[in-house]
């Protein structure tokens, strides 16, 4: 019987032994890679890209400024989210003549994202990147299920020195700055000190008020 | 054939026009919670809260400081994702508590948490509700990848005036910050302009980059 997607989504965790000899297939990396593009953000921007770094030597120097945590050399895959650093005019304007080529130009369109940019151009660029961050984390969440969907593990980490990582990259030239780490592979079970842990989530109670 | 979850990634868009008279049946509200609930969190705190709000002048008086948007009224369901306002000794306690019921105590375990306290104790609380409201980022792509998945409609939220909603629902006294708002229904076809629209999103070639 096929798994549903919450005993999936209950089955993934925090991997925190990746076994370096298992590889995940293209094609498995390619859904995941759709679904994070897939995943809607704040007035369609898509303010983030994602790196796939499969350089060893890139992930071995990133490793050392993601407190040595092993996975960021040893998982399979390795993804890197590095949200905008601001909005501009140049890059919304990208937006719209996307949007105008593919469902044509109109006022409202046009009305709509001048007013974002009346919104957005003005405020500080650390505002600004904080609210694209966001918008990749709802991809995150969209990549952890496509992940789960298709029985990849994977480790979500903030654990790590963005400047830093920014710098190994080259982020900064490109306008971006690093959000959030993914490596994506296949559990070692021997030497993962979590995999037979208990799942612990808060009760629904508690975490869930019904406001009726 | 049943669907796969990319193409029901793809089915899914930010619904303009809900149909008033359609009820989302409380099997699927109870598995996008689950999702919402199973969602990982920076150390595994779940800094955030969830509250279904069915009262109809609550939601009347929310749509009022959200931009007249109608789905906050006329949508099945209606959930706000309200993030810790600051990380708090007791917070990070509580968690401690939890895991040592549901997994024993370890040094380890109460080094890691100690650790974390005098990293986020210290910090703005600003900059601790930017990162408690991440982490609610990803349970609300858990939460729009779950409707997707049992063909449930949902229109992600952020247009709104956040001190007015934490008003109305008395967040602040419960040391919340309303995020984001998710209504949950069924679209009516006819009525919503986005419907037929094509899906736009970047191409993958400059959205993913291949560091090789």
């Amino acid at each position: 019987m096929t798994k549903t997607l919450l005993e999936k989504l209950n089955w993934r965790y925090a991997t925190k032994k990746m076994d370096p000899s298992k590889t995940v297939p293209q094609e498995k990396i390619d859904l995941i890679l759709e679904a994070i593009r897939m995943a809607p953000t704040s007035s369609g921007t898509q303010p983030f890209e994602v790196l796939v770094v499969s350089n060893p030597d890139t992930r071995a120097e990133i490793r050392k400024v993601a407190w040595d945590q092993a996975q960021v050399t040893e998982a399979s895959h390795f993804l890197v989210f590095a949200a905008w650093d601001n909005y501009t005019e140049a890059r919304i304007d990208a937006v719209v003549k996307q949007l105008e080529e593919e469902r044509g130009a109109s006022e409202m369109l046009t009305g709509y994202y001048d007013n974002l940019k009346a919104t957005y151009l003005p405020r500080d660029a650390e505002v600004n990147h904080n609210h694209a961050a966001r918008q990749a984390y709802i991809a995150l969440g969209f990549a952890l299920a496509a992940a789960a969907e298709v029985e990849v593990d994977s480790t979500p980490m903030e654990g790590f020195d963005p400047a830093k990582v920014d710098e190994i990259l080259g982020l900064r030239a490109m306008g971006l700055r690093s959000v959030i780490l993914l490596p994506l592979g296949y559990r070692q079970e021997e030497g993962d000190w979590l995999v037979n842990m208990k799942k612990v989530r808060k009760p629904r109670s508690g975490f869930v008020t019904e406001v009726a």
